[in-house]
């Protein structure tokens, strides 16, 4: 350790609490406290222990850095610029502004360098662990005696905050039992949060919980160069466990006025204030982003790590040329060409629920798409997310193939994101539609990060029956709808759900949510119906009259409702045409005469049938038009009971309809 | 102990056993492992300790029970039946039927004696800390020496999936720093979730983890009616300490082929195993349904702990009439009479933001309605949620009247419904708007109970300015809207903001989400619009024109592009009505005529300003309109470049309205 070189390290550390200050000051608003308390701990992870290249950003094995505490984001660019990323001082002096490449917290495929977008708290910390669990199982897949070609760390650094989110707390459990021992996490200790001291609402024995989960626990001065290596290097020796170390650091490190107060949080610390802190820290006051060659150089990383590995790979594509080519594709994620003679078919008539049509369709794909892992949150029988005859992974054998998130929701999409992030597997998790609010604040970083998750939700609406309103999803479809860049498909029968999961897959750049029934539906007869191929265009008309007068709209296990309307309608002499419309994201991607050939204005009278909220729905009814839903929560009976009480039925469109007709 | 009865504790065990086998069976479905496995545990606590009154399930001091595993509802249907609420067996018998009194999970507000509505894991916990901290927060406030009428436990029964949800471990980390030693949690510990075993997602030591929190931890044979007893007698003595007692109990507790198996936790036996579990359990397997009557003698409640409470009462009455004036006033939650006396009045011309007028709002109120107890999700300053003057609550002075909940959000919304659940507060709380996808699975619950709590949700849009797109809400107004019987309301300036104070306060039946603005958003000169009382209908007429062409509809901030627009609009000899639209929900409340009057059908050409997703929009634009808004997310930027770079402006609504009009 005494050839740690504390003179370099300091110049470092303050140099990345000058360009924090002088960053915040200049943009007016930002987070300065974190950076400056935690400055110690990152130039020593930077340093001595993260393998990175900034040269390759994409390099697969590099350590994985995430700054949990995302509002610190001035560590992370300050690191990212020292250390030689593509991120010139000219962002860093742009903080926060508008097209910088500095954002207030920092996002994923905006900044290079940055593993994950961080702000919402735990998150971060919950994307490492799905990082984590991504590399043990392609290292479990991949490596061989000598030739670990999968073998990197994941390195959190977090707040109180994000130890208090309940995300981060299911995560840290899940970790534990799978003994995640690559994953390191340094706490930032600093007894602050913006309402003043952490004592105010949080007073608990943070490390005997992270003991209680199975986590190997330090606690150490986080402003002792020393202390933090030692610490670090024994958190690696423990490769059985998850590692947290409690790092007691001073919030504003260095402010004579602000240090350990909430008021560095979360403000700009003043011209005043900045330069008694750099002559507390014995900086120059000037010029402003002041960076020794010194400090640049201590932080400086080459592809010394990356050439080491390159040869390894290498020598492992002589030795397992299989394999090799393999990892490339998990890497890649290559999809298969052939999907007609991979996916399932479907025998009309047959009710099928779309759940159960989505597990064999996850089946059939399986063996063509092996880098695809996932599971259920404790619903693995009701979600249909297992591939049969593969194990599940666990903390002694990570070849298996299904991951038992347990009862934890908001985990599972933060670790879905994580792996996703990660590469080398194409991740996808399911529980009831229901309990998609509990996961929102994940699911809304798959989409803000455009990465490819898949959702798969069912039990989709009143038609799971008696389990009741608590259950039952009635403004979800509609919510998951409201998320820019969320793509919604909710499939009308086992054939559309195929499609569905084919969709699902080629999206490579966001996530998919899979909305699925509980009950069966109808397999529909498409000798007598539309293609369903033609579902992924996101709406096709299934059913056509002869000059149609009326536009019947439907998703999902409603379609057959609409059907069954549109024969209705027939018999009183009403043309109808049937429209079924599994995917508004899709369908609006589609060119404008596609989309007219289906929906086409000069057909004003329009009645659409959705099992839950009307709320959106005029976007394809307009004022004119009758929507058929529920603006009110379901109830606990039969699932037919429930739709013919809450007049979710046929009858109810023909009425509509005539009366839309005059 | 000895006189415990253990003869008697068998049958009204193997009553509710039987019970549960029978309805599930009947229903075809539902959960009968859990009501088997539990019963011990209940029928101790249910005859020994738990103060009630079924002839008066609103008794303001009776202990209050939780069912947190909610799909256990056979397990509370039969103690509320058998303890001699007005749930007849007939009810029993109608297990999840259409319009029975028995849904699938229990429901708040659909049976009597059920306290809260659960089926969501995690939910029920979190409801009864919040339980808990009110019944705590009332005692300190009236009890005097001796008279101690406030003064009751809060029993939960929860199962591992309560425990592995995050809110139930932030939830319980705050009652763990609180101290709310009268919250007793009795873990069902049976060590079966619906993917199997609990240890292939659960491994951690969950007591360590509690004990951790600050918790009374115990573990006993949840078997053994004397053990569980003297662990209840303990709980409670431990006063300073919330208390959770892990229960080791079997699921499915007498089957001979199903206990301790994951298939009896979710589906009926079958009538040949039920016929030997009853068997096996000594028990008729005959009649159906069967109680015998000392069963219900041994469960049955009658008004003794209720009587003497009365006696207290009334002698509190006699000694402080003030203070029992002011209890039954908390009761109540009388609200003013002279509210214009009361709320506040803003400066016109004057930049201020809706969050600030908010808090200035709330703390003019505050004095009034002294039962007003709130808080925030760590982030006080930014929420403006605090009550200037007033301390907050900790464990060793509870006369405070703030909520640090710390970083939070989810535990803060179901403790707010456990709060307005338990009565004698009403409860509000504040975060980010973009968090309450944090707490949506709450928030729901607030809803679909009908619960009174008020969200007071700041930072509402791209108007936050440069922390950027994580914390820019886009899609969270229009989500919320799409939650049955949640009102929203997004106040245009500081006096529309009084309106909707007032708003909130009155609406006693559902959640109101307050919806606010960081940055600052001109006080509109009254004297030159129409007053903002019209905010209490809705949606009002802001600014009118002779023979308006074209309807401007805007909420909260946008309002103000709105009239920008419509002065430019009437520069260009166009007429232009500009509808200020804070509330659509209660818009949607009102008569015919009064919207007609406010948006005329024969309007069409129709222009919307909101800075988040235009779906919805079209509900009242139609598809003759046009939304100017965002299906994207947001940027870190100062809030005015933000807001000129994504379109979000005057010249836009100008272009729009000129299109329409041709």
């Amino acid at each position: 350790m005494s050839d740690y070189n504390l003179e370099l390290h300091r110049q470092a550390a303050n140099t990345i609490r000058g360009l924090t200050m002088d960053a915040v000051q200049k943009a007016g608003e930002g987070h300065p406290g974190m950076p400056m308390g935690t400055a110690d701990i990152a130039v020593v992870l930077w340093t001595q222990f993260l393998r990175h290249n900034p040269q390759d950003p994409q390099w697969p094995d590099r350590d994985r850095f995430i700054l949990s505490a995302g509002h610190g984001s001035m560590l992370i660019y300050s690191l990212l610029h020292l250390s030689g990323y593509d991120l010139p001082l000219a962002e860093l002096q742009n903080f926060r502004q508008w097209d910088s490449k500095t954002p207030g917290h920092p996002e994923f495929g905006h900044t290079v360098g940055v593993e994950t977008t961080t702000g919402p708290l735990g998150q971060g910390i919950t994307n490492a662990v799905g990082m984590a669990l991504a590399e043990r199982w392609l290292a479990a897949r991949f490596n061989r005696p000598g030739y670990e070609i999968v073998n990197h760390h994941t390195y959190v650094i977090s707040g109180d905050g994000d130890l208090m989110e309940g995300v981060s707390q299911e995560a840290a459990s899940l970790a534990g039992h799978l003994g995640l021992g690559k994953l390191i996490v340094l706490y930032d200790d600093n007894r602050i949060t913006i309402d003043g001291k952490t004592d105010l609402a949080f007073t608990e024995d943070v490390m005997a919980r992270f003991a209680a989960y199975g986590w190997h626990t330090q606690k150490v001065d986080g402003h002792d160069p020393l202390a933090v290596k030692a610490a670090i290097e024994a958190a690696k020796a423990a490769e059985a466990m998850p590692s947290i170390i409690a790092c007691r650091t001073h919030i504003g490190y260095g402010s004579p006025n602000k240090q350990d107060t909430s008021g560095v949080h979360g403000s700009a610390l003043g011209d005043a204030e900045i330069v008694l802190t750099k002559q507390a820290l014995g900086w120059p006051t000037e010029p402003l982003f002041y960076i020794p060659d010194a400090a640049r150089d201590f932080l400086q990383m080459d592809g010394r790590f990356q050439n080491e590995w390159q040869l390894l790979w290498q020598k492992y594509q002589g030795a397992f040329p299989q394999e090799a080519a393999r990892f490339q594709q998990f890497l890649n994620g290559d999809l298969p060409t052939n999907w007609d003679d991979i996916l399932p078919t479907f025998e009309a008539g047959k009710s099928v629920a779309t759940r159960a049509a989505s597990g064999q369709t996850l089946n059939a794909l399986a063996p063509h798409l092996p880098y695809l892992l996932g599971g259920s949150a404790d619903l693995t029988g009701s979600n249909n997310t297992d591939i049969k005859g593969e194990a599940a992974l666990t903390r002694d054998d990570f070849c298996g193939r299904y991951i038992h998130f347990g009862v934890r929701e908001h985990a599972m999409g933060g670790m879905l994101n994580g792996m996703a992030l990660h590469g080398g597997v194409r991740p996808y998790g399911g529980t009831f539609l229901v309990f998609s609010d509990y996961m929102r604040g994940s699911v809304r970083l798959s989409a803000l990060m455009g990465v490819p998750v898949i959702y798969v939700f069912t039990h989709d609406s009143i038609g799971l029956g008696t389990d009741g309103p608590t259950h039952q999803p009635i403004e979800h479809v509609m919510s998951l709808r409201a998320m820019p860049h969320m793509t919604v498909i909710r499939p009308a029968d086992a054939a559309e759900t195929a499609v569905a999961w084919r969709s699902a897959l080629e999206h490579k750049t966001g996530p998919t949510s899979l909305i699925l029934t509980r009950q069966g539906v109808p397999t529909l007869d498409r000798s007598k119906y539309a293609a369903a191929s033609g579902a992924a265009r996101g709406a096709y008309v299934l059913s056509d009259a002869d000059n149609p007068q009326v536009l019947l709209l439907a998703t999902g296990s409603e379609v057959q409702i609409a059907l069954e309307a549109q024969e209705k309608l027939a018999a009183k002499g009403v043309a109808a045409r049937v429209v079924s419309m599994p995917s508004w994201e899709i369908f609006a991607a589609q060119d404008v005469a596609y989309r007219e050939s289906v929906l086409p204005k000069a057909i004003t009278a329009r009645v659409s049938i959705e099992a839950g909220v009307t709320l959106g729905w005029e976007r394809h009814l307009g004022l004119a038009g009758k929507a058929i839903g529920l603006d009110r929560y379901g109830a606990s009976a039969p699932h037919k009971a429930i739709y013919q009480n809450l007049g979710i039925t046929a009858e109810a469109m023909v009425d509509a309809a005539l009366s839309l007709l005059g």
